[in-house]
């Protein structure tokens, strides 16, 4: 689970047997009789992280109810946060074949383990558990939200991959990136959770926007916890971004802010690799530390963006929510 | 489009233009304002096939409403249609990545021009883009039925790779797994289309069925285009199968059928992955005639699935369709 203050102890001490539920509806969907399938599903539970998504996806249901615990019993509720956990997981298991990464979150890659083929089965098999889990909730308008998103999710992966190594990359191409690649999946968290519970347009349309909004931060301090995170904590091979030719935000703000006669040094040094020579440009110039506050700016417009429409006894979990990305060490 | 002899001419006449807006509804679904995703996108475009998918959805459709040509027109149908070649497409862009292929179709293949990455989310973005569209036609039942589909052929995908290079394979397994990976979505076409135009469960059972044994068919006379095609016309590099380590229907059945003493050898030079040596043995042994024999009786099966429910004006289709899969070249 995400690392949250308990500052709403009553909704802190319910959250995680909520969680649980969402947990057991997502086994009972990629359940496979055939045992090779279950063989590759148990490694894959290895994967299972923060559970942001759950997260947001039963509290903005929850909030959209006026802050009415039961809306947590909702089935539907419960299936949603899974079905989009279940995309969620898919994108890690395929991403790990577009960055050959051997480690994820400490557990030995499915690639690496099996080779590429294996996991580009199983992010399909878990994207089409996703979309079954999903027709079953049995809101039509859920599952065509759902392929909107999850299609603009993909095209942010193909631009991103377009632009691998591309020196040239200017601060708004990254934000449509990710945008597309992370924020519109954690801004569905907030609109699907907050519709599936009756939410009104306008209330949806805030969660959507406090979602994206998160998802941007979310991915920015990701960027930054790849150059200066605890490889313990992140639980993969650090620098990896500069390694697989991705532009990150402290890289781009650098381009766009280094003096004309420095700026060749530094194009050559990312173009060799050199990750411990650009880490320190990095962080002497100040551009880890503005990317920093750029995701900070992002979490004060997601938290400003729900605040007519959170119920006060939750105001503080969805601004706790909201800081938790910005201090996250894994 | 999949060659058929042209006994019915009047539906032989009028079948192009129906799947041409077929192909209008793909088209306008996958289009992408983004210029790297478009310029993919067009790439693609030529792996465009027999379209045996889009024909028999459309034909079930039609069977299932009496024969009446204007149900073709209904644009639920086709977009059905759209929906199941779009499924086919990603699993061809996905295969490729799966296989190390560097061929598809005369077109080179996605990963071989652009690296596994994006072969990977451009089989994603189309996987995606199906179910968007799928839950545009507004029937929920095909959401469903679309997802546990897909997840069903992931399945049938994951234990095949499971059981690569496994020369234990038997012929009850790689049934199971040619059903689940081929012939699932060749029936869902005969299931869905003649469920969207109002076929009572009996009639799209029967559509079913008739798809699933044209599936292992259409797989078995791919087992035996690998061996003995026509290479430019099968567009890709033959002797591949072998070369993967993918057992065929071919050589499981010589495997089950060879003398005690002359086993070790045959396995030996599978393993050596010596194509020339054991493409002679499959042949002087009669299991490639085996193995189209096979697939002979399931093409008859497929005919009998349907024999009652299929109007007279359309009997001779439905028989030349299924006859097609054991003729072609390609």
């Amino acid at each position: 689970m995400i690392d949250l203050p308990v500052t709403n102890t009553q909704l802190m001490a319910a959250l995680p047997s909520h969680l649980a539920e969402v947990e057991k509806i997502f086994e009972a969907q990629i359940a496979s009789d055939l045992p090779p399938v279950a063989d590759l599903l148990e490694h894959v539970a290895g994967y299972r992280g923060k559970m942001l998504r759950p997260t947001l996806t039963l509290l903005s249901g929850m909030a959209a109810s006026g802050g009415d615990y039961t809306a947590m019993e909702s089935t539907s509720l419960r299936q949603l946060a899974a079905v989009i956990e279940m995309i969620h997981m898919a994108t890690l298991v395929h991403d790990d074949v577009l960055d050959e990464a051997d480690e994820r979150r400490g557990t030995v890659s499915v690639n690496h383990l099996r080779g590429n083929e294996m996991a580009v089965m199983l992010g399909d098999y878990l994207i089409s558990n996703a979309f079954h889990l999903c027709s079953k909730i049995g809101d039509p308008s859920l599952n065509e939200s759902l392929g909107e998103t999850t299609g603009t999710l993909c095209e942010g992966e193909l631009v991103q991959l377009h632009h691998r190594d591309d020196l040239g990359l200017d601060l708004p191409t990254y934000l449509e990136i990710v945008r597309r690649k992370t924020a519109v999946l954690v801004g569905a968290c907030g609109e699907l959770g907050a519709r599936v519970c009756g939410g009104d347009e306008k209330t949806c349309a805030a969660f959507r926007i406090y979602g994206e909004k998160l998802g941007i931060a979310f991915q920015v301090r990701d960027d930054v916890l790849d150059l200066e995170g605890d490889q313990e904590l992140v639980g993969k091979t650090l620098g990896r971004d500069l390694v697989t030719g991705k532009l990150t935000l402290p890289l781009i703000l650098l381009l766009e802010e280094i003096e004309a006669d420095r700026f060749d040094a530094l194009v050559e040094k990312v173009q060799a690799r050199d990750a411990d020579w650009v880490l320190a440009r990095l962080r002497e110039s100040g551009s880890i530390a503005k990317a920093v506050e750029f995701a900070s700016q992002y979490i004060d417009e997601a938290k400003t963006a729900v605040a007519g429409r959170v119920p006060d006894s939750m105001k503080d979990v969805f601004n706790e929510l909201a800081d938790s990305v910005l201090l996250r060490q894994r």
